[in-house]
């Protein structure tokens, strides 16, 4: 029978440990697809854990497609092929399921607006001239005159006194979260909001990062719940809590700050996505601005500001930080092309990156309203109504339905639409999170909108059926 | 007194594992700078070690910089801005030394080849046409387009059969290397040659690889070595081991094959970098063709090839290689921008690429005469001899001198040429290694060799006097 030494886990929970043990092997083979795994009971008696604990091991790897259960025969470990279908419904869905006509999931963009005479002609002036910063080697956090940019605009647009010195350019965002996790440790814990990017949990976890999670209210984080945990770092988004939109109310930033401040080693990672895209009343300075300690990073993309094609992202440390990184993970070669880091200083240095960001913002505001309006036409207000998040490029959509979260989803791939629910960004399933749908307005052009409304409330017609008999 | 608790260093061994946590200690400033630290004997009783673990981590930590010796008085912490000189003597010295008016190290490349006119119009087409492909989300392993590109490539020019779905693009080799680490798990063992990329090895430590170093001979690695390492996956250059040059003989090849075979789960990382430029007879297939049971990966990159403005890198996984790579890391985005992926493809499939790369040949080939020609003509022959290595961008000068490696550095550095010798590229330091000047023909203009060489004959001219004098 299948043995592992579960004195071996370490900090892990048994179950957890229990479930790598396992996933493991049938990635590797030694569980080949096709086997049969011993019941809970017996396996449990075997490994002297109690029978809750393989239960709850067998639950994650059914759920990630490693095993199926047959009713009445037990549990099976799924071929490669069992493997490849879960594969393809989950994680991969955007890379390999082209057929969708409509995709409003909420992390892409429209490149139609990015202007690609005036990025080309300073492409060729660069490239033509050859500029001798091209000659230069590149240093490991980006060339100096795409940083000296980047701190000249955080002034500008945002009030920021950074030095270039402390900027580090990177490919994406998940690249210099993997760089900035080496120095805070393996031990290292971090802390995150409930309702958070789950994709950037999982890359991180990826390199070892332990995570907490925090519960938020309408101001943002709980401030108390952080002072329980044992994380030393936090990752926030003030400005926007991404998916939901909030915005963390000044009390709550200075007690976070409070927190960082209380004990040595503390950081805040303040990621600054989607700020540029708001609709409503001024933002609140960065978190940045207001920490006198020298313990928040500050990180933003130009993903998402600019063009998704790029990628190009950038994190700005405090100086004590900067020392430590250039020490420790220096020597790594800056993952951006010296070309796009060239083009992109111009660019930005030029008041581009500005106008093209005001452009951006009229367009998708126009796009919001559109969506607002003919959301707000449609009977799904019958049975549900619209949280305004008034950043980025998503609105939420509350609904009452008999359909689970997952089952929104197939409905809507069954009519050629992606679509996302909160509970895609929730770690903790919870009723809180249960009905809300993501709908993006940033990749779907305007004629589509009312095909977009018309399929949601196709997809929710039982619902607002029920709902209309009832009030009858 | 400090204090670490010896058994907890899992599979490391002792004077490791008391290395890293007083490293550890030093980084986060727990030990400050100016810190004596106990004597040998002292922490050895202390931790119930003995001397020689002690010494052994002091030893490190001196080399490394975290700690001073000042002998009479014992070990000190380094304070910041010892660390800082020895910082920026060591590895951040490309970065932070633009005084250098000569710097023949062996990794730059001249951009002034690059083929301006012609990538700048094909990104203008590709950004004008709007492309369709840009406004496709881009798969994890890369577009499409550039797959196929480099996959056509391939077969022309190396008679790799190699499916587009197989190859994974990423920005740069560490980059890519991070990743495929994750497949082998944390604790596999990888082994490379004693002469080797340094900053790879150190890359991928701070990934938690561990290392295992295998001794070479002019035929390649010593396949009997291997049998006895843990190691299951190898890291070779079988077309020119860098930096010596090695071309390993189809013996090696077939008996590092055969090792791979021996037990699943050994895999071979084939890394085909600078192989393009060859300038002695064509060059046996890689290691991939030879190999019929998928566990040889390629890698390669653009870097050299084409300019090393682009971080574009790629590899090339066996099939069931890449399932795991897709299932376990291919939730991480992309990390190279589209558009040049996008133009790269175009680039490569017009020919431009196999062009460019004779051109390169050529322009480095006529280099390299002229470096030979002035190296041979020079009193540097009374005391060394030149390596000829047939791939690259480097020849290997041989010198008989009292100076170290360290001095030759130092005296090249005093006079304003940045100087590498193979003690930089190798783990252990023996006699072997001692004295081979990595001469550099890439990065300097042909008109700038007689200065090289004039400052070399000055940096050993106290040895070659005294040469003169032994044979009067």
């Amino acid at each position: 029978m299948i043995t592992y030494d579960i004195s071996k886990r370490g900090k892990r929970s048994k179950y957890e440990y229990l479930y790598r043990c396992i996933r493991e092997d049938i990635r590797m083979g030694t569980l080949p697809g096709g086997y049969r795994l011993p019941s809970k009971r017996v396996l449990a008696e075997h490994l002297r854990v109690s029978v809750s604990t393989v239960e709850h091991a067998y639950d994650l790897l059914v759920s990630e497609g490693y095993m199926q259960a047959r009713p009445g025969s037990g549990f099976f470990v799924c071929t490669n092929r069992d493997q490849g279908v879960l594969e393809r419904s989950a994680e991969t869905a955007a890379d390999r399921e082209p057929e969708h006509t409509l995709d409003i999931n909420a992390n892409r963009c429209s490149l139609k607006l990015f202007p690609v005479d005036i990025w080309v002609r300073i492409m060729r002036r660069t490239l033509s001239e050859r500029n001798p910063v091209l000659f230069e080697a590149v240093p490991f956090n980006g060339l100096l005159v795409l940083r000296e940019a980047i701190a000249g605009y955080l002034y500008e647009s945002k009030g920021m006194r950074v030095s270039p010195d402390c900027i580090v350019v990177g490919a994406g965002t998940e690249y210099l979260y993997g760089r900035l996790l080496r120095l805070f440790g393996s031990r290292a814990m971090l802390a995150i909001g409930e309702i958070c990017p789950k994709k950037l949990v999982r890359a991180s976890q990826n390199y070892g990062a332990q995570w907490d999670y925090i519960p938020m209210d309408e101001e943002g984080f709980q401030i108390d719940y952080l002072e329980g945990s044992p994380a030393s770092v936090v990752h926030v988004s003030p400005a926007n809590q991404f998916p939901i939109g909030t915005v963390m109310s000044q009390q709550r930033r200075d007690e976070l700050l409070g927190w960082a401040h209380a004990k040595p080693r503390r950081f805040i990672i303040e990621d600054d996505y989607d700020s540029e895209l708001r609709y409503a009343e001024r933002a609140l300075p960065p978190l940045f601005t207001q920490d006198d300690s020298a313990c928040v990073i500050y990180m933003n993309t130009f993903s998402k500001t600019l063009v998704p094609s790029l990628r190009i992202s950038y994190m700005v440390l405090p100086e004590a930080l900067m020392d430590l990184y250039r020490e420790q993970v220096g020597f790594y070669s800056c993952s951006v092309s010296s070309f796009e880091q060239c083009a992109l200083a111009e660019f930005i240095a030029g008041g581009y990156l500005e106008r093209h960001i005001n452009r951006l913002r009229r367009y998708h505001g126009h796009q919001r309203d559109v969506m607002l309006a003919a959301l707000e036409a449609s009977p799904l207000m019958e049975i549900g109504s619209i949280d305004s998040v008034d950043v980025g490029t998503h609105l939420l959509l509350r609904v009452s339905t008999t359909l689970s979260d997952r089952e929104i989803g197939e409905a809507a791939a069954k009519r050629g639409m992606r679509l996302d629910t909160l509970a895609d960004y929730s770690v903790r399933h919870t009723v809180e999170t249960a009905h809300y749908v993501v709908v993006n307005f940033a990749s779907v052009e305007e004629e589509q909108i009312p095909t977009v409304v018309d399929l949601l409330v196709d997809i929710f017609s039982d619902d607002i059926r029920r709902q209309r008999k009832k009030r009858l």
